[in-house]
């Protein structure tokens, strides 16, 4: 919502006149425009039907009292939880249960569906992953679908619904002319359509980091590798409960979801699972990531330990010829040689040649052997 | 409590007069007073209704035996479970099963709900985590609830049940409104609530000990690695069943559980689930410790048998050029030359860098290319 | 289906010609040639009962909008679901949800049945494995079963179906005689059957890899086999869900399949179970691969130490016996005997074979008692 | 049963008598001493009710064959069963299943319940631990429970059921006064109870591995750790479906269990849930047993390879130092110099001292940053 | 069935006397000589009720064409699956489904039971181990129950059913007195009783390796176990369904299994049970395997770093005093002595011997800490 910070009194006198100007006849652009009021605040108010629609955004608590009810259905989303009192207000409002006012406010909740008879109360999880500090960030929603109404509480404003609010006041859009439940479906949908966002950038990141691990593996790559691992379950633990509040949606008992609407939370449901697939998938690489580092420092173990195989071999018949020809016999060979210094060199480098010759010969056959 | 230990004599006075002053008058705070006696004793009683309150504790068995209940809800908290003829007398007061008893008594049950028709009986497990020790302490406490009375047992007075003592005085509180459900619940709630800490506390050792594992790996890391293990295997072994334990309280096939109440034990429930959801977390964490213990490992053998390769290499070139110039050949370049022996050790620092140079080398080009 | 490219023209000619000479009498090879056009093109369909068949390939929507059954049972088959205003037209002739289009255009799905009372809806993958690049390629075919007619939509041609038209194309051949419950049967079945190609081939090129890590094991045997770890996760993962599918079609609760097929269906069943088996022996067969990667690399810097040990002892002697008798002492044994260098060459080789011989007499006490 | 080996003629006279006495009045100490004969055979019969009891302990087959019931209760205990006769007539007697005889027989079985209308039959596995061999010895228990008799078949006399004995002795015992289902309870109970000890003395096996796998780690430690994890996987093995066996005992399909006695073999199933808890946390422990060891070993080969470095270190300086001097420039410093062999000793150990301090550095750094 | 090789004429001879004969009367041994022909043929059969017995086997089809049943039973045992036009005459004769046909002749099948209605069909697995190549070879057993017959089709003879032969042979035994049910138990119950006898060979081989893994651990190890975990898992692969197929037997929806028949087949289920246990303790074995030689491998690097250590050690003196010896200080301690050589030795030998005590020293502190 591009509109800048509106003055506190003219925000009071636009909903008034909202609640002046209740028609029932066809709204059109004009009316959109006249009535409805897109502000950054934290109660917003979509009051509609297929022919009228109005928008509000309400930045205390009086005007939202001061505001009935003019259309079909009623869309009231909520950012920043930290207000009791607003919560308790919009609690009596739709009477709904304390439990559901605590858990709206306790941001820590499981995903799950509870049905309270004339409403339906969903906790969904929506997450943002920070690349920079590979931190995936989850944002608790809280959904209540009753028979003509959807409130929505989220701790921040995410823009994660603006394409609904969009497609809400397009007039004649599908999601006007459908109910409730519709309304609902765009809010999960919207909310499960991020999941595959957030899912593709850790999977670009894991593969990141495998290139990372081969090319040049980090000191601390068992961290790495651990915080990704995380990450991830985190995601999926978040996720896989979300299954069961579909599936719960599903079975529909409170019969708030309309028998044309299932299919499309079935829809819901399968992007749900595919995700989790996905997850699996990305579960199943990072765990693999582990053997490419391991065997990576066995490699590098390896290695080290090649060299300094190779380095003892060299310098092996350099202390041998040395050493023999710094004996003290009266006697010996070559000593009186005039290039007898020479020949040690070229049996020095001869020694070593055939000694670094043999240790490779000695490492191809064990590798074929092994 | 934090009241003296009293003297024997006016706690007999004291109960007596609390019998004496049955009233049915709504009590005040002077009440609250006067009839109530706050003592670290083995037997606490909460007599109560909605208006009136008598607390009691008694020091012996005989006293609480000439107490009879008063008000419409009834609650008797029993601390240390040494004295089998105290359980013998409260299970036929109540109308115990036998088995029920030899339970209470025996602290090394899994939590666990019977129904017993006339009552439900509940085995639930506390937990105090000891960090200077990184040791978490079970307690066994058993909970009865009949119609009108609910019985709780601890083996010690851990000040788990004050913040609901204080509720049950205050006149007026939600607790003294509602039934032996409502207080059942806030028991369960309140040994729920602190395994959130529990699990917080074990939380911080394990990043301690990682912390440690990456800075300073302890010689005995494994075994204390296994020991943070066992301790959270151990709380999630505690707090598992309790989960099959609420689920049996929300059935509520014995009907003790009020249908309004049903949605708070759904809410203890949930908070079980949860505090499951971050065990398992930790347990990721801890299974997590020993690859980065053993990743560390690793890192110092490859270190020290690089370490062994820089040593060996360095001094290879002083080994065959002193024993070049050690040889004892009549005619060697160099011997008569004046700073001869300048040269030598020149050749000494520049084959050691050499040496070093492709040692490092070849250690860059094994890392990119593993 | 080998006939060269048509040309458009004739195209629309044969496909009025078709309508025109809509008979029922019988027809022979002669009307099959006359009147069946296999092309290459996006639409090919098949009308037919037992005595008639109706063999038409459409390249533009247009040509097919104009064509009307005209026997009892109708296979359409779509190549390329680029063109939505193809799968728009298909879905309105027959009255197939939304969803459904979506679901086919839709090529990340995971396999599933849906059951839309008039017709079900399956969606199968089918695979090719390209052993040069060890990728294992999947297609998503989806299939719609109605009381007389069968779709099936492709990405791309694959010659999947081709002995299947063959069939088709053959008079009297049992598939013409049995209904469109039967032809959905021979277009399952010929999915599954290429699954145990799939799998033969990636069990193949997991031996090669595992004579490989034997012979000479690759620098990234890790990734190796890492990636044939993830192509067998991919195709187990894809053909799990089938099973479902199929369990879902024996239950037949659209009773579109005839009880006489369902034996046929409980075969292909039978052989997505067999082949889910194969997968998880090669998946266990990959899991032993970085056992054996893992066991060669021990074995490998066992041999890289042993090797450096047995340099080490075989020059020992010589730092010995050469730094002995290069010591300035004014008396020495045998420095003025004539051979005194051979005798200390002697010791040298006599104390290295001494050594060697303890180092490998040590080697094999270790290897019996370990 | 301390009683010294009877002669067998006073056994046949006992018998005959006991039978001869037949009485329906109460019986006092006496006839305990009087009828009841305890002796070293296979077969060991309890007569009884709350009143009365006949004890009897048959040598040979025909004795018991003439014997008759007299009391409302029979429990037949076997041991030894070799004789494949003495099942045939037990089995004709009370018209047992040929299979219940085989199964008897076959020392093979799992633990399981099978209900054949009349009677229900149980093996149950009865358990001793050898603590000098580390072994763990499974018996075969086999129990029949019909409307007025329980018969129990053990391979060999363990003393399990003596105190079972002794209760029954006691005139007026609970175990007396009550069904066949008590006494079928009071020897599962024996069985069970005996588990717990086993998986202590188990326990502390593994505790002491434990102590010596870090003290002091014996040559083949995985042998011994996968010794202990095999017994305590023979254990819980054998445990676990007697679980299933007691809750079918809990169904009580037959009827042959009374209501008031199910609490009691709830009791039980509870025991049983309970040692497979600790079953569980002994395996969880002797997992770690292998980690400890792993990481054991790798710190030993840390440590081997740290002393080859600060001794090649060590020693490192005296090659270069002495190296140095010994070779033969007509010009080098130092040589004429009094002292000098002083001071180049001097250096060398300067020299060991600088390096080792690197290597300690180095080392420090290391650990820290790893 | 041990006789010679008949020529096929007298083959047909006696098949058709076998016809004419058919007799209604009890049968004697006589008659089990002069009717019953086994020979070495493709299909063997017995028509057979308490008092009569005719056994035939065929060596061609036709034969077999014009023989018609003459008892109560009927059981067709056919070896060798090869020739199609044999089982299309059998499916005719005994009505069998096409696809039961084909499944018999397609010996790839996983075990299943399927319920036909008029009869049941069973697709098993036999087994021979053959220890010389480690090889677990599996055999395809089908079985078809009718009402009054049983068909068995095996791949090759293997004598598995000689002993059922020897059974209805004898007049009076109880096979022939009981059902064509119990015919079936027979032929199932001697196929799993087989599994024991591989199970325990295979976990022969299983403590061969183990021992070798110990003594002298092969280059192929992690092959050999491998391979061995393979050979097992095939195995429980293929045992693992049958317990489902007589779970199905057991719940003997067709009837065809008459009630006393019931427990006998519960048994068969159980011994199945029982395979699969043993089959999962030998999973375990063969898990610690790779434990066992990856701690031997482990235990060999130690070693060798060790002797490396210990040379390194050892020789480290020598160099020192021999270097020093051999500087060319003008004035240096010992030279002059006589025995100053002597000397030299004498403090190679005591530093070398102190050195190898304090890397002892250092070796056992280190054992006791780590």
């Amino acid at each position: 919502m591009p509109t800048a910070t509106p003055d506190p009194a003219s925000t009071v006198r636009d909903t008034s006149s909202a609640r002046a100007h209740k028609i029932d006849t066809p709204p059109g652009s004009l009316l959109h425009i006249g009535e409805v009021k897109v502000r950054r605040a934290a109660i917003t108010l979509f009051d509609y039907d297929a022919n009228n629609l109005i928008e509000l955004s309400f930045s205390s608590l009086e005007e939202s009292r001061r505001y009935e009810k003019q259309h079909g259905l009623y869309w009231l989303n909520v950012h920043g939880l930290h207000e009791a009192s607003v919560m308790q207000e919009i609690g009596q409002r739709f009477n709904l249960h304390p439990l559901v006012l605590e858990d709206i406010l306790n941001t820590h909740h499981r995903p799950k569906l509870e049905d309270y008879g004339d409403y339906i109360f969903l906790v969904l999880k929506s997450f943002a992953y920070d690349r920079s500090q590979r931190d995936c960030q989850g944002e608790q929603i809280s959904l209540v679908l009753g028979p003509d109404f959807v409130l929505s509480f989220q701790e921040r404003p995410t823009g994660l619904f603006d394409s609904i609010r969009e497609r809400l006041r397009k007039h004649g859009s599908l999601l006007r002319r459908h109910g409730a439940d519709s309304l609902l479906h765009a809010l999960v949908d919207s909310i499960v359509d991020r999941y595959f966002l957030v899912a593709e950038e850790l999977a670009e990141d894991v593969e990141q980091l495998e290139d990372r691990l081969i090319a040049d593996p980090p000191r601390r790559a068992v961290e790495e590798i651990n915080h990704l691992k995380r990450e991830m379950y985190e995601l999926r633990h978040s996720i896989w409960p979300i299954r069961e509040v579909l599936s719960g949606v599903l079975r529909n008992s409170a019969g708030l979801i309309q028998a044309e609407s299932l299919p499309y939370f079935r829809d819901v449901y399968e992007h749900c699972v595919q995700i989790i697939d996905q997850l699996d998938a990305l579960r199943d690489q990072i765990g693999d990531l582990l053997d490419i580092h391991l065997s990576s420092v066995s490699n590098r173990l390896n290695a080290e330990v090649r060299v300094l195989t190779i380095v003892t071999t060299l310098f092996a018949p350099a202390t041998v010829i040395t050493g023999f020809f710094g004996m003290n016999f009266h006697q010996m060979p070559l000593l009186e040689h005039a290039n007898g210094w020479f020949i040690a060199v070229l049996g020095i480098l001869i020694g070593a040649a055939v000694l670094l010759a043999a240790l490779l010969w000695q490492h191809r056959r064990m590798r074929k052997q092994s």
